[in-house]
This record gives C-alpha cells, sequence and structure tokens, in this order.
C-alpha cells in the first residue's frame, strides 16, 4: 500500500514529480460549506515559493494553484477537491549530468532499490517540489481550522547553530527566516552568506504552535495526537527529529519538574506541549522539527555512478543553502492538515 | 475514525483496559505459514512484565498470552490472530482515591475532555498496561522478520541524565536496564535509588537499532518509513521525541558533515539512520526516543478534582521510577510492527 | 490487506475459527455514552443460534457474549470493545474424515489455494459459526442506531421456490422462519421436510429493510449507501445476488415505470429501495439476498482429495437443510453495521 | 469519512464535476515497471464515449487522457499517477432550467439532503461523467493483469427485456450494443427506437466475466471477491442488482443442483461464478448486473422544486435511453480495479 494519502477523513493525496507535467493534490472528505477560492491558498504558496531571496533557490515558479473540482458558487460542496499546480520552470537539462550517479543525502540510490526504476530529473519525486501540493492542501485544511479558532503558525528557532533567545511573535514577519528574534535572524543571515561562500550548506529547528480550540483532538493508542503529528512532520522530507512539548529535555527532567501542575485557569506549565495521553489537552501544541542542511553542496563529495564505481561530485544548479525558510509553510500545512483531520474524526463521536 | 489499529497490511487492533477484565490484540494479514507458538512470544512479554526489580512497579501480573485463533499445528493460516492477556493482579481499589482527581501527567482530564466518560481504574485505556498487547503482536512481527535475517534491539542510553557513553552491545544483557554500557548502568542504578528515596521518578533516552535486509521499505510520501516510525514510536505513552540517525544533531550539521559519502562497500558514515528521502537504504536504522518521567510520583502536587477544585496530590501506589526499563521492549515491537508492515507493503509492488 | 474488518469509522474486525477456542469481534470507533450490555446483544445471539428447530444445526452452543473492554459503569467509553464468543461443542472428530478432502461448494479448495494451510476443521474461519461475530458486533451497531429511530429488520420471502405473497409484518414472530406470511411459512415447512428426506438442501431469498432517519446516509462515489450494502450482504457466506428496490426487476421497466414521482408527503413508489445516487432518500431503504442451498448434503457427490484423485462424498454430520432462518440475523447485523459506520461519516461533516 | 477512494493496494481516487473544469483520478499504489501509454488508456475510452450512436447521448467530449504523473520513459515509476480529463463540452445552460427542481430518479434530492450544497450543473458529482475517470484508470489496471493474462470482458444480455439467449462472444464486436448474440442485438435496437419515440428510457443486464490466473484472489471475510465486486458494480449509478454465477437463480435450486462437482480437470458446472468462499477458484468469474433505465425521460413527471412545491417536469437535453451500451466499459473498469487490487494483496501474503 502506496503512502501518498495523509488523513482518514480529511483526506490528501499529493502526486506528481518534481520536473514532470504538474504536481497536485486531491482532498477528499472536507466538509460542505467550507468558503475557498484560490486566494485562500495564495499566501501560503506564496511563503513556499522558490526565489524569494538570497538564501533560497532561484527555480523561478509562479506556483499558481487551480481549483477543478469540489467548488461551488465559492464554498466547498463535500465531493473532492482537485488542486493542480502546472510545473512552468522545469529545467531538466540542469540534472542530465546527475542522471548516472547518486547524490549523497537524496533518495536517488533509495527510489533505485525500492522501485526499480527512477525519474531522476530533478529527484523526481523525492524533490521538495511535493511539498507545494501538501501547501496548497494545508492552505484548505487551514480554512476549517480557521471556522474553530485554531490557528497554526510554524518559524525558526535555530539556523546554523544560531538560536533564537526569544518568542517574540510579531518579530516573525519582520524577518525572511520567520524568526521571532530579530537580532537572532541577522546573525543567522551572516552564516548564511558564511556558509554560501564555502560551497556548503545549513540545518536548523523550526518550531509549530497551534492555538485554539483544541481539547479533545487526538485518537488513541495509535493515533495519538502527538503520534499523528509526528508522522506528519517526520514526513517532510529535511526532518531528523520532532519533538513534543519539553521534548527531548523531558528526558533529563525529575518528574517533579516535568509534570504541569493542573489549576483552576489552566496548567501551569506546558511541558506536555499541549497533549496528555494522545489527546490535546486545550493548551497550546508546541512540536519542534530538526531540518537537516541540504543535501545538494557545491563541495566535493564521494559517492557512486549507476554502475557501482566510486566517482566524485560538486553539485551546481539552483539549490538552497538551507531548508528554512522555505520549509515553514510545508510544517505548518503538515499540522493544519493533522488538526483538520481530527477534528472531523472527533466530530464523528461526538454528542 | 477511532485509532486502535497499526498498520497497513500487518495490522494490529489492540483493546483493553488497566483494569478490565483483559488486554489484547487481533492481528489481520499476518501471512500463512509462519511458525507461531506462545513460547515465542513470552520472551518479550517477560521484558516488559512489572516486578522485576528496584526500578520496576510491584504489581504482578503473570501475563500469560493466549492465541485464540489464527493458528494450526503450529502455524499461522493467515486468518486473524487474536490474542489475550487476562488481567490478574487489578487492584481497582488502590484507584479508588483517585477517582475523582485529575492526576497531573496523565491522560485523566483529557480523557474525560475527549469523550464525556471515563474509566478511572488505573488510568483505563491510558495505562500503560495497554502496551502488553503491543509486545505480544510485536512477538508476531518478529517471527516475520527473523525469516527475513531481520533483527530489531533497543537499549537505555540515557537515563536520570547518565549517559551510555559506548555501544558495547553484548553488555545490554548485563544489567537490569539493558544499557550498552555496564558502568553507566551502574551509575544509572545509584541514581535511581537517589531519586526513589526523593518520591520523585526519572526520564531518559532509548535507542533502537534494526539491522538486517532493510533496503527499499518505506512508502513515500507521507508514509515514508521515518515517518511511519516516529509515529510508531510517539504513540507509546511516555514518549516526547523521536529522532532518527543524527537527528536533532543534524540542526547543527554543515551539509559536508551530515551527508553521507557512498562507496563501493556502504555508507561511510550513518547519519542519516538508514533512511534516505524516507526508503531503508540498507545500512541500520537507528531511533531515538525521549522518555519522560513517570507522572505519578509521591511528591505532592498542584491539581484540581472532578468540580474543578484545586487540590493536592501525593500519588503512593505501585508505580516505577522510570518508563524505562519496561518501555524496551515495547519500542522494539512498535519498530517490529512497523518494519513488518512495511516488509509486506514492498512484496505487493515488487517483481 | 486482509479483509476481517468491515467499516471506517464503526470498525468491527471479527477473528476465530469454527473448531477454534473461541470466534469474537473487536469494536473501535464506537461512540461514548451508548448504554450497553450483555443483554443487549443476547436477543439477536438467540435467533442466530443452532440448535433452534427442525432446519438447523444440532451443533449446541450457548453462545454467550462477553465483553471483555470499552464498557464502563454500563455505557461503551470510546475505547476498543472486545467482544469473545468461546467455542463449547466443536466436534471436530466429525469432521475428521473429511480432512483430506474437498467438499463440493465449501471453501475447502480454495483456502488451501490461496494460503497454501487449511484448518479444515469444522470449515476453519470460512465456517458460518464467524458470523455469530458478526451478529454479536451488530447488536452493539442496533444500539446506536435505536438513539437515531433507525430500526432494521430482516425476514425470509422465498425458500424453497415458495414465495410470500405478503409483507404482514407481525406474522414474522408467528413461524420459525421470520416470514411475514404464515400461509407461506407453513408451505415453506413442508417443503423443507421434503427436502430433508431426500438429504438434499434448499436456498431462498431475504428480504432487509430498514427505516426512520436515514436520509443522507451513503457516501458517494465508491461508498455510496448501495455499494456498502452489496458488499456487507455479499460478504455473508451464503449469499450470492443483491438487489436494492427494484432491484433486477428495474432492468425490465421503463423510466417512467421505474422513477418514483415526488410529492410534498414523500415518495409515490420505492422502486429504488430508499436511495438515490447513492444516498438515502429517507424512504425505507430495502434490499434482498439471494441464499444458495447449503453446501453440506447427504447425497453422493464427485469430487476430489488432496492429492486430487477423484473421489465420492456423501456428507453427515450436523447441518442446516437451509442458511435460512438463521442468515437472518446475521443480515440484519451487517446492515446495522452499515448504517451505523454511515451514520458516523455523515456526523463528521454535518455542521 | 468520504467514499471516493476505491481500492486497498491498488488505489484510485476520483474527482471532479460534470460541468466542472475537468474530471481525474489519482492512482496510488500501481507497481512500477507497468508500461503505460495513453494509447492504452484510449481504446476504453472511446467505448465509454458519449455520442457514438443512436442510443446515446450526443454530449461531444474527446476524452483525451492526459497523465501527469508517475510515468517515465514509458513505464509507471510506482509514484502516483494522475490522469484528468478537460471538460469540454459542458453545456451547462441547458440545466439551467433545472436548478430549482429535483428530477426524480436523480441524486439532486439526496445531493442537497446530504451535502445542504449541490452542484447543480448537469448532476455535478452524481453524473455519469464521473465514470470516465474510472474507465481511464481501469485501463490501467487492465495493464497489470494483462501481465498476469487475466481478461476481463462485459456485454450485454438484456436490454429493454430482450434477452440474449447465447454466448456467441465473437459477436460482442459485431453489434454497437456488446451483446454476444447478434440476433438479440437486433431486436434489442428496435425496442430502443420504439421507446425513443416515446420519450421513455429501458434497462437491462450487463455481464461481466473474468478468465485467467484468477485461484486465490479474495479476502475474506469482509472483503471476499464477491463482496469486493459487488461493491464495486453496485457503486456505478445505474446499477441496482449484482450476482454472482447462478446468483438469484441458485435461491430455487437445490444443493444437489447448486454445488459444481469438482474433477481432476476443473469443475463440472460454475454456479458459483469462479468464487467459493469469498476467494477465485479458477474458474471464470461471473457477475451480472441489474441495470435500471435512465431516470431522464421526456414524459411527464410528478416532483417537486427547491422550495418543496409540486411542479410538472419534462426533461428534454442531451440523453441515452440506456446506460447500456455506455455502462459496459464501465463495469469493466470496476472490475478491473477490483482484480488489480486483490491481485496485489495476494501477491503480499505469498511466498
Amino acid at each position: 500500500m502506496a503512502g501518498n494519502t495523509f488523513g482518514k477523513l480529511f483526506r490528501v493525496t499529493t502526486w506528481g514529480e518534481s520536473h514532470g507535467t504538474a504536481v497536485g493534490a486531491v482532498i477528499d472528505g472536507c466538509p460542505p460549506g467550507i468558503p475557498l477560492s484560490t486566494e485562500d491558498i495564495k499566501r501560503d504558496m506564496e511563503r513556499r515559493r522558490p526565489g524569494k531571496g538570497g538564501t533560497t533557490s532561484p527555480r523561478k515558479e509562479p506556483d499558481k494553484v487551480e481549483i477543478l473540482s469540489g467548488i461551488f458558487e465559492g464554498k466547498t460542496t463535500g465531493t473532492p477537491i482537485s488542486l493542480v499546480i502546472y510545473n512552468k520552470d522545469a529545467q531538466s537539462n540542469a540534472y542530465k549530468h546527475l542522471e548516472n550517479i547518486f547524490r549523497p543525502g537524496h533518495g536517488d540510490i533509495t527510489y533505485l532499490k525500492k522501485y526499480g526504476i527512477r525519474d531522476h530529473r530533478g529527484g523526481g519525486r523525492a524533490s521538495a517540489r511535493e511539498t507545494a501540493a501538501r501547501v496548497a492542501a494545508g492552505a484548505v485544511a487551514r480554512q476549517i481550522l480557521g471556522l474553530e479558532n485554531i490557528i497554526v503558525s510554524a518559524y525558526t528557532i535555530v539556523l546554523g547553530g544560531i538560536e533564537a533567545t526569544k518568542r517574540e511573535f510579531p518579530e516573525i514577519l519582520d524577518n525572511r527566516l520567520y524568526c521571532p528574534d530579530n537580532e537572532a535572524a541577522a546573525h543567522m543571515e551572516e552564516r548564511i552568506a558564511e556558509v554560501r561562500r564555502q560551497g556548503d550548506s545549513l540545518g536548523g529547528i523550526v518550531e509549530v504552535r497551534a492555538t485554539g480550540s483544541l481539547a479533545g483532538l487526538g485518537e488513541p493508542v495509535f493515533e495519538k495526537l502527538d503520534a499523528a503529528l509526528a508522522q506528519a512532520l517526520m514526513s517532510i522530507g529535511a526532518v531528523k527529529g520532532v519533538e513534543i512539548g519539553a521534548g527531548f529535555a523531558a528526558a533529563g527532567m525529575l518528574g517533579s519538574e516535568n509534570n504541569d501542575a493542573i489549576t483552576p485557569t489552566g496548567f501551569e506549565t506546558n511541558n506536555a506541549g499541549g497533549i496528555l495521553a494522545g489527546i490535546a489537552n486545550g493548551d497550546d501544541i508546541i512540536a519542534r522539527v530538526a531540518v537537516k542542511p541540504i543535501p545538494s553542496i557545491g563541495l566535493e563529495q564521494n559517492t557512486l555512478n549507476l554502475d557501482r564505481e566510486p566517482v566524485k561530485i560538486k553539485i551546481g544548479g539552483r539549490h538552497d543553502i538551507s531548508a528554512i525558510p522555505r520549509i515553514i509553510p510545508v510544517c505548518e500545512a503538515m499540522v493544519c492538515l493533522t488538526l483538520a483531520d481530527h477534528f472531523l474524526r472527533q466530530k464523528a463521536i461526538e454528542n
């Protein structure tokens, strides 16, 4: 059973290769009567779009999302919503020299092992281009959550080893890195510039926060809300770790430190990250994801060609230095998809 | 859609409450002809069993697994395998005084928010008792993996802030904590003893490793192998974080440090943790999970009663100091279940 | 992916072999707060029970259903409900002589072809004994439907070629065959007696009717309500055909005859059987199933043994003459399971 | 959970409205390495295409299928295959006068009851236009089956009360109705002409036959092959009944007549329709579907408008007299999708 569908009630199936004709998503299970237009999707697409600045890939894609079905007079009808984004600027020739080589850190070698055939052009299905479809679908989920007063936002808290030391959320919009600490953001930019000159790349950490009417969401025992979020976020290409609330720090705490005391006005702390026993407790949901450095680098690396002979590789072409900040709307999209799905699941059993 | 089923082709549905009649699992999709007896399940059950030593809860459960269906003359038949473990030593009275109170760090409050009704006895469905069924089912998955030469093992690498500084795998069997560093294990035991005296509890980190014929497993893009493992492991009660390979450390690396160079004899390093683009690359799969401290502690905590009035609570009763080491066979079980499922999924599309 | 789970939101997984230790079902997704006791299940179990009269098998099973989980103080909790029915009167020796032979009309040969291994005792998983678990689970679904004023009943309309010429529903309880036409029922009994003397068996037709707040149920386009019912009913062992409303007769009608005119007080006719475009229109849902004659007969038949050599077979033992009337509560159960599932699915998208 | 996905391993999600921008399908789970081009899809699309002859609707759609993803150098890659068919000749104005009226026999009233909103243009999602996507996806399934030597064909056996009295399969290609009896076909055409003059419409019966390496397919107990086929076929708009093998006739047989004796060279008869206990026995699979008359007729009918007031309606516009023969490739497609799915499911558990 292939894995291109996400969600149980709000189900999204994405399709498409980096250098194919188009990428897209079909949403099945969106409730009827939700206002939706391409404008609602545009804002998130803009943030994911390549070519926005120094950190980002110069591939120029308008990323215009077309809604082919499921909408009538500005509202969803309950039937499947088909979203398509045609690829306009796929320069497959730029990848021609990589056709017979496995790029380290990429899926070239594993796709071939798994399927015995591989669309090498621009990474094919394994390309981050696929996330355009996730972001488009996530925007639909966000419409549903908006009606329930649920807000999801992601932001950079570490990049290239530089940490944001505060969470001044208004500052997220002040800098290109969506960092809630303008000063840290400036340092991150310096680090990016430095690493770019070296032909290398950087990783970082993104935090995602959801607020609003979340209490009760989550389906024990295998689809607990934290488990669902872990799957959702780990399914993003560059992500190598996911933690909820105190996360790995909780491993070093005493029970008396980690437990969130309960008071008539709410929890005293939020080490739980808003989730207890897999169910949202109503506090903010907080997740963090570890983003590995972009594997495509200009420095020379050892690898193999298709004949399994050792070769050297230097990757030029149009690449980002870091998956951050473009990964930020993708993280938000995956959390929106997860929450919308669990919201419908909860509705099904509530009185 | 409730979340008590794990897997798509090798599907496990668990059921049962801590102080109900029994807990159990139904496995649907186990291939026919796999040798299976209760003996094959017993070893893993033993390791999960309460009452094994100083760290662990004195609840005495024989944890005898009965196989009610799906086996004929010592082999699986392809029909559903029903496993049941009757609860013998459920002392619900010990929980009577907690009936009207929300224990901090537990699911008491969220189960009530979600369902509007709650089996308070021993944590009900949210109890770690539920994992007995996971371990039993995981043992069946392990039988399948064994035929494919795939081995899964978990071990303690941090407990109460004490780190294992080596991976001497034979030492795992030398100490009660399944730690691959006997010296560290001794320090961990001291820390446990100290914290026990304080009435507090401890967290830690468990590492899981899978070796063998793994290449090709994983279903992009939402059920990548790392995403599936993240869901599987995060679905365990005490887990607050999951990372693969270099994990959160990758966030601080350069691309040139993090990329695993490819050579004719394999990968030079394993920062990927055996997974590239969501598909196993054939190298060892390595995952780590952050385990929070046991929330049931003897120290006084602030909380609410069912009337939402502030009360103080001290939890006595039969509790572990740490979910480690009992969580170790549970981590293994979840990884076995994930790999067995993905193994069958890969078989379905292979020539 | 094995097929022992039915439903998407109200999910039932059955397990168990005819002559194994037990049969059972796990229900995942039952909403919390539904009153449920073993008494609620007993009535349906009684009607399915063997040994009730002349048509029926003399196997004596008390068919006592135990609820092992998911209930607290007389109500469902939203966690999985595990139902188990231990087999008491499995006389495997009676089947010993059939161990090496393929019974015509049974699954002996196909189970072996599919799985390469076969629990021959009493038909194993292919036995009608499996339907005990369906009926138990169906009784839980019926509790949910009852709260929504939905009533499901099945009855015999043809047996051994004798047709019920009226639908006097109160008469259903007057005769052992659940036939809404006492006179026809008497003729059916005569036919049964006659065929029993010949060592042969009989088929028939069962009609199922659902009434109540059904409008809106059904999920186009592949899980339309009629499609879901067709799967549900055809999954019962002896069923070879399913029709909705006018069914096969519609094939011979003109559009002007078949269309149900719409009036302010409802539909003028019900050729649609209560379903239009896969969605319940609020009228009674009517389905009919063709039940083949019991394949186990006392007359001599040609078949093969395990070595594929031709042999003759006469089947004695404890067999019904017709799957009717014991199939009637099974038909009801499958319709109840389908409607409960679709009821929850509709709740998930409704405002 | 919405119902626009069919299959478990070979999964097809269709989308699109009759008068929207396009209809389409996404196939997830197609094995890699299957040869596939638009030419392979074209033949089936041609047979479903409107405007082919006297019985059929004059809507002119080229029905050109575009493959947007999942193919590389003429073969499937194992990634999702996105198929799109743009609507070219949607004359929504022709439906303007029906905007406020419920057409008898159509889903107008039920879609509104279910979703509270309705795309009235040409029937929206409930239109037979949706089956174009099924046929396109079915053609991909047929490619897989072809490699396994499995052939699926459907043909008309009753139309307007005229029965085919023979099964001369070569004659299927001789007449426009795909009837294996040219003489009967001629009578059917006369009946069509007659009914057309009356402004009425006709139903009929289609038989589907699958041959080849089928033994072992089917997943007891709820997704038995006959149950899966029943769902698949009943999900087609005009279908009101499905039977397998002897079907409803089996209800009138004795066990000794209905049982298919087993001989060293195969089954003596095929009343089972190739399926025993839900698993293919290797003999031809035979299913029949009852097709209701097209509900859109020129004769005056009683119905309601949106204000629930009684009105008269006569439906002109571009309509078929019978869903036959255009439903024939749709029936084949649904059987191909079912068999391809079950073929992969069987592969997953086989040694």
